[in-house]
Order: structure tokens, then C-alpha cells, then sequence
């Protein structure tokens, strides 16, 4: 099996040695990362500026490849740039959750859905938590879907969009598949002063719970269940495109 | 009607002017956009570093309000921030089509579903086209289809994303309801070396048509038609969501 990895939090980050320690047990492993943080970038590209490839080294042994942009342009050039055509692509392992609304602000699933557009079976993984990370359990899990996702293959357009509970293997309840919860954010900027006496603004917000259906990703990962959501980019609304062809616009 | 304005190109962006220019005839206008060109950025919002809002002048009038942000941010601090509730938003007029998988690499779209998640109705319109552009057309037509949305509402979850055949007035054949290609890119990395003698990539690539129905937003567009999409970011793929229980997942 050979496998690229890849994900948001930057070529160092612990989640994704955690994942390659794992997964070089099971494949050919390439890693192709962002060079720095680039969590919250969405489905960002690089258009405007040259891309830079850099090996980086982990214990002063060759790791992988650390490029200047964003996850997206991880996949695709390591694609198309660096030859390497995966059997699956595997993006994480994220610090964070990524469920509900942010699935679109995730640099870890967007890295996932290129996969989609070169027509690779692809996984993204989030362990829902900030502090104290153990990845192991979600390491673990995410070589063991990878095979089965190979065998099996998926649906074209569709990767799967894993969350792990943040607790004890022990206390790991299974698995379920889920539905992407539609939970919003009261969000809140704190307005602040700066040294210079200048105005700032930073983002905050709390999730606030819609739904309260066990099938979907945020309450399965409240129930310390691992989280699966097949996702897809089908973005039409189909159904109220037949609404909107009865209304009278005019040119 | 309260409008509010915003875009990818930046706030001084030429598309955004004639987009105001008409709104201003129609309605109560905000303009907070960003302060530099954010195309290509897709969902990113701006977690780590503070904001900043700037007045922006125009021909020595306040035109709005930049912010050092993405399109996404801009929406969110204006509502959040600067208490801006406005009846509709508009996000454009881009540059360049937003069809296809475009729209998931759009600042411009990305802008409009922010107002998915405040649920206010939002457009996104963009001019297919690079060079010479008269936005005069879109501009038009925004301002009737904005009266339209505001009157009729859309549903929760739903955006219009539009685009306009960059031809002159007489030449557009009439409006079409469409759905969102599926279009790929067969990309490419152009591989140069610097005046340092160091490599660099640059992403390059052509669309590929993968469908040849009339009801696809690229096609509407080369037919001359203003082509309306309703979008919606349902990504749970429902139907594979069942087929996905019955695969053996093991712990």
C-alpha cells in the first residue's frame, strides 16, 4: 500500500509522527506537509506565489517533504510535481476536532478532498481535543480503516472524515458512521488595544449544539465513539433547484 | 433593503466599485471587504493573528471598511464587530468564473456562506472573465436578483452563486438555473530555478470538461446565460452513509 500523508498543523507536528510511526508499518510511506501551522486555511491554494519543496529531517534522518503553502497545495504537488500516486492519501492526525461547519474551515479535510479531485481514496483524521494529545489509539485506528478503504475502495467524490474521542483506548465505545452535524457558532470578536494605542480584533466563538440525533459526528464523539462521516462536495442544492426555476428573474 | 458588500480581490478592486455604484441606487450599502487581493483562499478565516479594520477611501469619500483579513473574516467581523445586520450580502463581482470546483477555492463563495451560518441570504456573483472586464452588466443584474432574493427569501443553508458571460448586454441570451459542474483540472507545475539557483513550483492548470449537459454552470456560461446555482455545503453523502454501515470497521 502506498500511502501519502499529510495534514494542517505543519511537517513537525506530533499527530502526524504519530500517524507515520504507525502507518510505516503498513505501506510505502511519503510524507508531503506545510512547512508551518496552517490550521483554519479551508480549501486555500497557492496561486500568486512559487512553491517551495524542502526535505525535513527528524531525528536527522530524512522525514519528508515540507512545502511553503497550504495543504491543498501539499496534495496536489506531491501529485503532480513529485510523481507520487498514492493508493490512499491520509491527512491528520489533526489536534482538534473536525466536525460539523468546521469540516469547511479545515485545512486537515481540504487536504483530504483534493484526493477526490485525483480520484484517490483519502481519510482525514482529527483527535478531538487541545491538550495532552495521546494519538495512539487514533494512529492506530487510521491504519486499520486505511486497509479496509483500499480493499473496499469508496464511492468518486466521497473521503471519509474520522474523529476520535480524546480518551483511553479502554474507554473507546466503537465506532459510527455519522452525519456532519449542522452546529453553529455564537461567535464573538474581543475588540483590544494595542501597545500603540491602535484597535484589534481577535475571533471567538462557542459551539452551540442543534441537534441533538446520536447519528451525528459531534454527539458520537460526546458518546466516546470514533466518528465516521463520509463526505462529499455535491453542492447543488437539487431540490430547491427546482423551486428556483419558477421564480420570475429578470435578465 | 440593507446591503452588505464584500469580496476577494480586495476593497479596491474594480468589480466591487461597479458593484457598489449600482447597490448605492437600491439600498442602505456596507462595505468591509479585504485590504489586499484574497483570491484562491477558499474557507480560511484568520484564527492567529489579530484583525484590523481600516476606513477606505475612494475619490476622497469613505468607500468602507478594510480588513487585513480573508473574505470569510470580513463577513463574520462585520456582523460580530461592527454590528452590521444587513437584509442580504453580496460578495463580488469577481473576477474570473467561481463554477465548477472553483467554487470550492472561492473567497468569493467562501464570503456568501458566511451568511449561510449568520442565516441571511447571500449572492455571490463573478464575471467570467480575466481581461478588459465591463461589470456594468453583473452589476444590473445583481441589484434585480438581490431585490428578488430579499423578497422571496432562500432556504436555510442556501446561497445563489452566479455568474456572468463576460459579453456585451445584447449578446446574453437569458437567465439559467444550473447545477454545479464537475469540471477537474488536469494541473500542472511549471519547475523553474531562481536568480539563487534554488527550484521553485508554480500551479498551472487546465479545465477539463467532464460533462456536456446544458444545466451545468460552465455550460450555461458558454452559452452565453447568466447561470444561477443554489449551493448548500450538505456534505454528508446520505446515500454511501448506509452502504458505510455495513462495511466491518473493527476498533
Amino acid at each position: 500500500m502506498k500511502i501519502l500523508l499529510t495534514n494542517d498543523d505543519g511537517i513537525g507536528a506530533p499527530g502526524l509522527y504519530a500517524l507515520y510511526q504507525e502507518m510505516v508499518k503498513h505501506g510505502d510511506v511519503t510524507v508531503v506537509a506545510p512547512d508551518s501551522e496552517k490550521s483554519a486555511v479551508g480549501h486555500a491554494i497557492t496561486l500568486s506565489d512559487p512553491l517551495r519543496v524542502t526535505d525535513f529531517m527528524k531525528n536527522e534522518k530524512f522525514f519528508g517533504y515540507a512545502v511553503n503553502g497550504t495543504p491543498a497545495d501539499c496534495v496536489k504537488l506531491a501529485y503532480w510535481a513529485l510523481n507520487i500516486k498514492p493508493d490512499i492519501i491520509i491527512s491528520g492526525i489533526n489536534l482538534g476536532a473536525n466536525t460539523g461547519v468546521n469540516i469547511l474551515y479545515s485545512g486537515t479535510v481540504s487536504a483530504a478532498t483534493e484526493g477526490i479531485f485525483l480520484k484517490l481514496p483519502a481519510i482525514a483524521i482529527s483527535l478531538t481535543t487541545f491538550q495532552s494529545p495521546d494519538f495512539s489509539v487514533a494512529a492506530k485506528f487510521a491504519a486499520r480503516l486505511a486497509k479496509t478503504v483500499v480493499k473496499n475502495g469508496l464511492p468518486e467524490g466521497t473521503l471519509l472524515n474520522v474523529n476520535v474521542p480524546a480518551v483511553k483506548e479502554e474507554e473507546i465505545k466503537g465506532v459510527q458512521i455519522t452525519k456532519q452535524g449542522r452546529a453553529l457558532y455564537q461567535e464573538k470578536f474581543d475588540k483590544r488595544i494595542d501597545p500603540h494605542n491602535k484597535v484589534y480584533y481577535w475571533l471567538t466563538g462557542t459551539k452551540v449544539e442543534l441537534e441533538m440525533d446520536d447519528d451525528v459526528d459531534d454527539r458520537a464523539v460526546l458518546n466516546n465513539k470514533i466518528s465516521i462521516t463520509p463526505v462529499h462536495f455535491d453542492l447543488t442544492n437539487h431540490k430547491f433547484l427546482k423551486e428556483l426555476n419558477s421564480w420570475e428573474i429578470e435578465l
